[in-house]
């Protein structure tokens, strides 16, 4: 498979017309060819209409059709082999196995919502019999089923080339509800975009489904973000990014004559509390495993752990000089764009500027290499903290972390009511901890998505009961999550059907339920 | 039990110092005692904070406790007895019976939920255990549950002075998730929302929780309404009234710090199908069963069939005869408040207007009664429907509704793609309109919540499968339905707990499930 410059809209390749963006290499700032240019308001319109054509018959297909195109979308990535890992390295500067990983985690996706597919459950089949003889009124027959929304606008993340973009989450779970996707690609990995976009569109035309379900657009700017989100045929957006963004997205799709549901994951500190047991017994350990989720991936993961509470004490002490040694032994790494390299970079000015704000430590620089982040460590008072936690607490993209010295428990838990909503918050504690770990999970299960002990954020395990969501401004709806086999739910809506006759009630709620799928039967 | 005129916030009864409300009995205008002084915004400050403190300790309430909880609502809301149907027939015009009728349905779902709360699975309860030895990386124990939201603003309906009000669908499916709940009661009937307000109240007394979980405000105009969206310590709104409130509720939602989900049910008006057979078969039947529909309650359901659509044919003209003579013999109805009467007159008005449309029957008018429905049947041809859909097919709020007659069946369809959003849609059908039925239900899918075949829209079960929503603007919320025991999900949002030891897990997740709830375990 080789790269043309091209967008895919449903089957066939456009080159755009307006300006283009060309994928860089961050650590050299080369440009990459081929140019993408990008796309019109007609190019969107063609994918878009393409999309609501498409979603007649793809919204109809069956689980084991279904299930079946996802697993072929796998096997169509996987099929292009290091081609892909390698230029994906070019375009994002991730390590090689970091990006062999992300594509296991991408095709392993597709495979679980194959799964969670053919399991039936997440329907939602419920069938209400009918009561002809219930006093004072008859009951009719009323079954429930969940059906996709519609075409849905998938905006790819700078951070997963692979995992979050053309092919990932959102497409997995938007693909899987039965909705068409049309995907903004990433500006920073276009070629990646590309070659995984044609994979899909591989898969689009070994299934024999109609080419609609399936568009690639590119574009500088906002401008085709913005018509997208705006477009009739659309109704619901998956994004993940920047706040900025996110909001931005929303307002567009609150001010749509019909105004759609917006699932954008923005922006998260993941506090990290070190409870007094775990730090009296292990501080050197926690603060190492800390460094390690902290410098990965130069710190780009929404799960970053950007916020270390403690206890003022001697073994704080401790966790903070073992971190503070590990920051500054910290190799620097490649970020992933230019932009994302001077936003970091400002940043960390703009905590170096905070008065409460005290730097502990800088990481290594590899001066060879553009766009390098130098891990840094900040420690401050919880005083300071409350006194301007927006100052204090803002999100940082990158290998940055704030440690706030709490006088008592008091302190730690009015921190927490500060905090804005977050996608997790984890604890080291040990069994001497329960007490005060209870009380703090109290408090944190309304501002996070996600809790962990001893371990820590970055890292989400795809599974059936992972939450990557939270409330405001973690993401934008706190009802979801975009990581799991729940994240179908985002882009479904129930339907009922009273006294339907079985030659026109959909598969899921025949009588016979040839689907054979669990149905709530009352 | 007595009615003082106050509002009930958390333990206190509060006399309002703003502009009074009082209810009026509309079949005389005459206004009613006690007078309902408004609240200002530190009572919505007050019964807010009340609601967030009650939160920390109602949500966290087992499931028995919850249970009982509502079905000791439902208990003092029946101890009221008459007292509670004879307000609220003076305050809305409505019938003995049919209000005997909705506190049974207000008391049965409050019992529902208690049911649904007992069976736990609406917790979805996700265990995904650890996988030590998993290669190439280990699998944490990762757990699933869905928490309440926080405290919710319920804004009560006019048309529901029990089923939708301050007792209603809502507050039961808020109080069930765990939500404390702030009523701004409708102004149309205060003493019926004072009366249940007290029964709630003594409910929560009896039960021994925080006062702040519950709160009954009033207020004239939109300002304490406004103002309850906007509190921060409100993390989502329940709405059933007009679109023009419901969307300036979204508006104000959308446009805070913290933007919250608005679940509002505004508008639809729930075409009816004629099927070819089922006219062939039963034309007169249909009309009679039709304009029963129509004219039941003054018309005045979110459900009302407002739009009939069939195919040109002899027998399309007979049920359009029979409803003429069924329309022009149907007796006036007292409307809910004076402004609901002068909406429909202006509703009718408008449609007299339109080229277009023809008046059929109008009912008849008992003029010794105030407000009075006349109910209204007009008919149009498809052409003039599909050249102004937004004219021809307004909702008219009241026993008013209009024919369509389709040249053929591509036009029925392409009327169905001029429909906005809609509750319901209904087909009239035999086993001869299978392959039409079937076209039908498969645009119909987009656009509605709810497909009933040979029935009538109004008289919504409470039930598993009733889905009472649909597409914008029939809700501001397609993924959700306002009534059945799924409303309880608009509620509430997933934690995951990765790694927490037994201890400090929620009940619902500890690895011994204390309540015996059923779990998805992996």
């Amino acid at each position: 498979m080789h790269i043309t410059g091209q967008m895919l809209i449903g089957s066939r390749d456009v080159t755009g017309s307006q300006a283009a963006i060309r994928g860089i290499d961050p650590a050299t700032n080369e440009a990459l060819d081929p140019p993408y240019n990008g796309g019109t308001q007609d190019d969107v319109n063609t994918a878009c209409e393409l999309a609501a054509q498409a979603f007649r018959t793809y919204r109809k297909t069956s689980l084991e059709e279904r299930a079946g195109f996802l697993e072929k979308v796998a096997e169509r990535i996987e099929a292009i082999g290091d081609a892909l890992i390698e230029r994906a390295h070019r375009e994002t500067g991730l390590p090689l196995p970091r990006l062999q990983g992300e594509r296991a985690r991408t095709v392993g996706q597709l495979r679980l919502f194959a799964r969670e597919l053919r399991r039936g459950d997440w329907i939602d089949a419920r069938v209400d019999c009918a009561l002809p003889e219930r006093q004072p009124l008859p009951r009719s027959d009323i079954r429930l089923q969940y059906i996709p929304v519609g075409p849905v606008a998938v905006f790819g993340a700078s951070n997963f080339p692979l995992a979050f973009s053309v092919a990932g989450g959102d497409t997995a779970a938007a693909l899987a509800a039965g909705a068409p996707v049309v995907v903004k690609g990433h500006s920073a990995h276009p070629g990646t975009s590309e070659l995984v976009g044609r994979a899909v569109r591989e898969a689009v035309q070994e299934c024999g489904l109609p080419e609609g379900v399936f568009s690639l657009l590119f574009g500088s700017g906002s401008e085709i973000g913005q018509s997208l989100a705006k477009h009739p045929a659309i109704k619901a957006v998956a994004f993940t990014g920047s706040r900025s963004a996110g909001v931005s997205l929303m307002k567009t799709a609150a001010a749509r004559p019909e105004p759609i549901p917006v699932f954008a994951e923005m922006s998260s500190i993941n506090p990290v509390f070190l409870l007094p047991g775990a730090l009296a017994q292990r501080a050197a350990d926690v603060a190492r495993g800390f460094v390690q989720s902290l410098t990965m991936g130069a710190g780009q993961f929404c799960t970053n752990p950007g916020l270390v509470i403690g206890l003022k004490s001697a073994e704080l002490d401790a966790f903070i000089q073992a971190a503070t040694e590990g920051v500054k032994n910290a190799d620097s790494a490649t970020m992933l764009t230019p932009g994302i390299y001077s936003a970091y970079q400002q940043g960390v000015e703009h905590l170096k500027g905070q008065a409460g704000a005290t730097l502990l430590a800088e990481g290594k620089l590899d001066s060879d290499r553009s766009n390098q982040c130098q891990a840094r460590l900040f420690t401050a008072q919880a005083d300071a903290f409350l006194a301007k936690p927006h100052d204090l607490g803002i999100e940082v993209f990158g290998a940055s972390s704030l440690v706030v010295v709490c006088d008592d428990e008091a302190q730690m838990l009015q921190l927490i009511e500060k905090l804005e909503g977050q996608l997790t918050a984890t604890l080291h504690m040990t069994e001497d901890d329960t007490e005060l770990a209870d009380r703090l999970v109290d408090a944190l299960e309304l501002k996070v998505g996600r809790i962990l002990v001893n371990g820590y954020p970055t890292g989400v395990e795809v599974c059936d009961a992972m939450v990557h969501g939270g409330p405001f401004p973690a993401t934008s709806d706190s009802r979801t999550t975009s990581v799991g086999t729940a994240a179908i739910y985002r882009f479904l809506r129930p339907v009922s059907y009273q006294d339907v006759p079985d030659a026109v009630l959909p598969p899921a709620l025949k009588r016979a339920n040839p689907w054979g799928i669990p149905r709530r039967e009352a």
